[in-house]
């Protein structure tokens, strides 16, 4: 690693100090071979220094889903704001380019930072719609090209698992806590770290991934594997048997035989009676044992041998043993099987213990989920009905096995104050040309209606005065709005000059409080599973028409053969 | 980040001296939050140095196929190599765990490290099966629980991806060029970094991704983008027209015209007059630009606007005026639209221009494809025919579309030399008990024939001699093998002892060839994308009977009712 990982703080740096990207990792090699190549043509035309302005967006939202939530944009501010090249990173480059190239590319490449890049963006934690920019960013050509790809990677998988986050905490409800268990399933180590950092935007309420917790203060849970379980033979051999009262007042000097006392009352009480016979004995080692460990903390998996005749009577057998002195459990996992039903079943025998044995509260003793769950299983778990209080959700989740990336893209829409436009046989791909301004206009009921685009320079949208909305390709597609409230989206994230008031990167909790408030205020009709509402992107009428001056302009003509 | 970062070498390793991972993110918290309550609990019990074995497998192969490759070893070695918790970590995690903990345990922490772990392991790049270890990992409980998830997670990934590449190189066939572009859509940083790596390990040529380059020495490829061509506006604009020959003696002093003039020539030339009229200029101007950049190392994207009507002329009148000056062409790149036609397409072009204007080898320029690709498309391709030499292949390849996840578990198999089986009502997910050792059988064509597990002490399968392999859960499948060649596939990587020998780390470049031997050895229709015939994995009679006596005994006695 270079010396900028170890130094994360830029220290001449003419804005406030920003720290370096998280991952040390993430330098300015970090990008595509081509990007040095083209920076090297842009050089040799002379052209290295034309001012460019390029949009980050996407085309489609993820997931079936008609709603984004936009994540990443610290780690890029963090980026350009270290951005600048080591001699052994230009070494690289030169190796790596032909031998022809002059050498005063590498003296260019000394030098430059991005002191004159400018980044508009939308607020991190936002609810996005595909076309509408992300991020506009402008600067010399050059420059800007080699951040093409490492802002793309840094927005995608954020972005994405973000909105995969909002959408299992949609499905779950608000109630329920949501635990992200994926750093072992997640693509690679910061894949996860990634992972336990924006789903706690998108809604998640803990991770088990301890560097993320670290690194971002996102609350940790975990207890105990089954391993911890199987590596336990039986009670005898726990040597260390005695427990304090919670108050500290006295000793119970054989925590070990107060289990199995209650395990025998259980067994034998008026309404359990006949549910279980031997409980396996290794569970009751091992959960004994993670009392001894964790008395003011002990949450049990149940399910290593059987959850409804070992797991739970075990489970409760050393939960009421605690109670005794005055330690109250937290809760049981369940880790496979039917959830709905073993959640149920679980949850009556925490009921009937409460009942029978005069312990106020048992019954509310909080079930933990966590068997492949994902936002179909969470979707049928509330239809057939359950009683699980947490769920914890790792592969799906993390992967976004359901589709497994955001197709971001990064295009010129304008150089030397020249608007430029991508065309495509695949309207869907035509890019929006122009530098250019984005506003969301919300109606009476305080949801956002539309997004609309326009140049740069036109008069921005006014509260209660109509404004035509265009689609932007469709000639039929319009709409007269009347907004009772306009909010400009991008913000100077990263100005190109000092003066320039540049807007503070949020700390986490607030970037979370934005996106979950978002979401709230969406119309609930966008925001279903099943066929939700498309929200609406549109472009002024002037930009329209702009684009379609452009996009004749450029396109062959051809003949019909 | 800690001073580990910064020193990937631990000096005093009384083992030769092992870089530290890659990623300097890969520390001992990159782990689970229950490892370490797991860890408190276990040390509080005094349990801490009990000497455990786990099994780190995989239960099914991904992408509905019958192999997987294994990778991602070396990652593990460098990782426990450098295993030593910081004060500041050591301080995390006591402010992550209930006060109760008591102080003793972080003088634990603080005096651990990996020096009595042991790990035997597959070689990465080797094909591997399901149920069969690919690591088994012995030591202290406490310590080899905190391995669990940095090991998983180093594994998953890279094994799937590695997977994902020889299943692209299967159907690409051998002659093709393969190219990972993946890096803009990789799930984070990392993500992309281990996605260039891991695919290379899978029979990939290069990558896009320049810090892979840098890291791993992988080649790398690039040219340009879309962007580049529509920064453009017309050859005017071009200030520098001059290139010298190829061979130093003459300089053009006007490449635009020379180029103007090609162009015009094959407008009018008797077999292509009337296949198209004006071209673009601002690709004819972005071509002209490049060349003059790359002379010895041109390769165009001609889809920016129309590729038969403007693409390619342009990117022909480009290399026959390079062709001028004795410096060759190197291709073209398609990057949408029908590929299987329009290579065709541009190949007929090519060999038209080769004919007509008398240039040897004009017909086999290269021709690179790279528009959302994946197995199915190239198989698409294939059977439609094609002209495409080189593949460059992101998204579908690192994000693992078609499977985001490979789920690879650790499972307790062995503690205080009692051997642990773990249940479950899925067969599939019962754990094969014992610390064990693994072979595989070759037949007589040289291919592989089964892989067999016994009892880490019985004698080895023997060549030529007749043995026994039973499927581990189904009685009646068995069969009889007599190998005629005997591979024991676990090896040292991490000797818990200093006198004994430790497998080396081969360079990536020996990874990536055992991969592609290894997969070249396989019978056919292991290997075949539909329907593929599993491969057999076994345990040896004796290791069968002692599974199913231990599972008797830990199944509890149910009653039906």
């Amino acid at each position: 690693m270079e010396e900028k990982a170890n130094g994360p703080k830029v220290e001449d740096n003419r804005r406030s100090v920003i720290a370096g990207p998280t991952n040390p990792m993430v330098t300015p090699l970090l990008t595509d071979q081509y990007q040095f190549t083209m920076a090297y043509a842009y050089w040799k035309a002379g052209k290295n220094n034309e001012r460019a302005v390029f949009d980050l967006f996407f085309r489609k939202n993820p997931f079936g889903g008609e709603y984004t939530v936009f994540a990443g944009l610290e780690e890029c501010i963090r980026f350009i704001a270290n951005f600048k090249f080591t001699e052994e990173e230009i070494a690289f480059v030169r190796a790596s380019l032909p031998n022809t190239c002059e050498d005063g590319f590498y003296d260019y490449l000394r030098g430059i930072d991005c002191s004159d890049v400018e980044v508009y963006a939308v607020s991190e934690g936002s609810v996005v719609f595909p076309k509408v920019p992300l991020m506009r960013v402008e600067g010399p050509i050059a420059v800007v090209q080699l951040l093409e790809t490492p802002f793309v990677n840094l927005i995608n998988y954020a972005s994405l698992v973000a909105t995969n986050a909002a959408r299992h905490r949609f499905v779950a409800g608000k109630s329920k806590l949501l635990l992200e268990f994926g750093l072992r399933r997640a693509q690679g180590p910061d894949g996860g770290i990634g992972a336990s950092k924006y789903c706690y935007i998108g809604g998640f309420d803990a991770t088990s991934n301890v560097a993320a917790g670290r690194l971002f203060g996102i609350p940790l849970r975990g207890t105990h594997s089954h391993a911890f379980v199987s590596s336990f033979m039986s009670p005898d051999e726990i040597i260390d048997k005695s427990l304090q009262s919670c108050d500290s007042s006295s000793t119970c000097e054989d925590f070990v035989s107060l289990v199995q006392t209650w395990l025998s009352k259980i067994k034998w009480s008026h309404s359990l009676c006949g549910i279980f016979g031997e409980t396996n004995q290794s569970e009751l080692a091992a959960f004994t044992s993670y009392a001894l460990a964790f008395p003011t903390n002990f949450l049990a998996l149940v399910d290593t041998y059987d959850v409804m005749r070992s797991g739970i009577p075990n489970f409760c057998a050393v939960a009421l043993a605690l109670n005794d002195l005055g330690h109250k459990a937290v809760g049981i996992r369940l880790d496979s099987g039917d959830l709905a039903y073993l959640s149920s079943e679980a949850r009556k025998f925490f009921c009937t213990i409460e009942k029978e044995f005069g312990v106020p509260g048992f019954g509310k003793m909080n079930i933990t989920a966590s068997n492949d769950l994902n936002e179909e299983t969470l979707d049928a778990l509330n239809k057939q009905g359950h009683e699980v209080d947490a769920f914890g959700i790792g592969t799906y989740l993390v992967t976004c096995y359901a589709q497994a990336a955001l197709g971001c893209v990064f295009k010129l829409v304008e150089i030397n104050n020249q608007p430029r436009i991508k065309l495509s046989e695949d309207v869907s791909k035509v890019s929006i040309p122009c530098k250019k301004r984005c506003y969301r206009l919300y109606g009476k009921e305080g949801y956002p209606l539309v997004d609309i685009m326009t140049g740069e320079n036109e008069p921005p949208p006014k509260v209660a005065e109509r404004i035509l909305c265009r689609h932007p390709f469709n000639e039929s597609k319009r709409a007269y709005v009347v907004p009772q409230r306009v909010e400009e989206l991008l913000k100077c994230f990263w100005p190109a000059s000092p003066d320039k008031a540049r807007e503070e990167l949020p700390p986490l909790k607030e970037i979370r409080d934005r996106c979950i408030k978002q979401l709230e205020q969406m119309r609930p009709d966008h925001m279903r599973r099943l066929n939700p509402t498309p929200y609406k992107v549109s472009v002024s009428a002037k930009l329209y028409d702009f684009i379609h001056f452009l996009w004749l302009n450029e396109a062959p003509v051809g003949e019909l053969q």
